[in-house]
């Protein structure tokens, strides 16, 4: 079974990071850790209405805060 | 085009939730708000192995842990 098949990534998936606060338009999160294909820590957002995948700056204060938003369960 | 063709679960996807603290094995994590469809935050972690999806408690310090080492991008 191929790395490949098992939906890994063989290199980063972002290029460029969304930089307009989109909290409220965000679906899920998907945090993907730095590996051995991609040095930086990557945040993926599905949009509600679209489905559209938007990459996400980790270091980006309002990240951070809609994670810890999504974490305590507040809704936003 | 349905919520449903969209991805857009339409009921809890999570019914029990991993207590081992699995941080090492993830490959990536994906963070679902509370919705209209679901009261809960829930957690679902990829394995790197098997690609398994498996539910986190978004309550345990561990989980807390792990996605805190994702975001400060330092390898697990």
């Amino acid at each position: 079974m191929s790395l490949r098949s098992l939906g890994v990534e063989l290199h980063c998936r972002c290029i460029m990071t969304e930089s307009k606060p989109i909290g409220r338009h965000i679906e899920k999160v998907e945090l993907i850790p730095a590996n051995s294909h991609c040095e930086e820590t990557e945040i993926i957002a599905t949009l509600k209405k679209t489905g559209q995948e938007v990459c996400l700056d980790p270091e980006a204060p309002w990240v951070k805060k809609v994670i810890q938003k999504i974490l305590s369960n507040k809704r936003r």
